[in-house]
């Protein structure tokens, strides 16, 4: 249980409140479940707060973590009946991005990551959210689709106070460098090893 | 990105979807935070398909955590008034176990703790929940306040198909041994190492 002491004190010239209210770009990776699942619960306390929550998945497929997405679309729905928590926005990849008016295209898989990154970066700019789910965004990264380097930048950049949780598997080393904090999901045990196939309400 | 392919297909005389029904014994363990988190996103999974969720906190502090607390008020009471996912109940050990007539001891936490897996072991028997979370549970194992061979032969015998997660540091070997998922969250790097204090929207 996090004591909420720091270890140290930096000599950065800030206040322990300015210090305190850094926004937070946090990465999940490693090859265990668990990344987005903890990103979203990250997300719980985000709509806790009121804040604006926008989720963007790099997917192809739209099956998995649709349990997420519900219980989500359902708390953004409670925010607007009844000013309970905040905003919630979803957007995937696998269907083609919402605000985009062509269908996602199955052949180019790498022009629609970029258009969703492109968008990201605009809302960053316009200080669209609060908090930031970027999920299965290393693989578009790691495959060389859309410019780490460029990423690193914008987010170092960007105004405000925005919150961003970026998940996957092989994060770019600029990445880990640039985020604030890290969390490595190890494998100790898997039912999948056991012949176990996934299931409804755990997997999805 | 799981692909839904077992490894081996195990000589255990099950079919697929026997197998793949089969009630998940999950622990996340580690030093780094997440482990929480991503027990609570995998029950909006569980909520999203209109299950039984119980929530069991073995903490001392109400503060950590409030936020995916709310949330998931939230999504019990939607469930309550519009039958959209399923039912939630939210037990913590901080303020006394709510089903207890006497508040919460501060002189005997062991005791507290033995309170709360005894309720637990009732509804396993009961099949009460379909989705449990028991939450910092590896402590009272771990300090030996909870015999842990009990818990494992509980678990093991727990009727029908109750799914339970169980988080915290320092998860016992035989839990370890007894359990169908493993996640260990590793720490490669977190702001509190760089002097950055816990924030509200982030850690509670």
């Amino acid at each position: 249980m996090p004591q909420g002491k720091p270890l140290v004190v930096p000599d950065d010239g800030l206040t322990t409140r300015q210090r305190r209210n850094r926004p937070l770009l946090a990465v999940h990776t490693g090859e265990m479940k668990g990344k987005s699942t903890a990103a979203f619960g990250m997300a719980l306390r985000a709509w806790n707060q009121g804040w604006s929550v926008g989720v963007f998945q790099f997917v192809k497929s739209a099956k998995w973590k649709v349990g997420e997405e519900n219980a989500f679309r359902a708390l953004g729905a409670l925010h607007e009946s009844s000013g309970q928590g905040g905003p919630v926005e979803w957007h995937k990849m696998g269907e083609g991005w919402s605000w985009s008016r062509k269908p996602g295209s199955d052949e180019d898989h790498a022009a629609n990551a970029r258009e969703g990154w492109a968008e990201i970066k605009r809302r960053l700019a316009e200080e669209r959210h609060d908090f930031y789910v970027l999920d299965e965004f290393t693989y578009p990264l790691h495959w060389g689709w859309i410019d780490t380097a460029e990423v690193v930048a914008a987010l170092r950049d960007r105004p405000g106070r925005q919150h961003v949780v970026i998940t996957g598997r092989n994060a770019p080393d600029e990445l880990i460098e640039a985020a604030d904090l890290v969390t490595h999901m190890t494998k100790v045990k898997h039912p999948m090893d056991a012949g176990q196939k996934g299931q409804r309400g755990i997997e999805w």
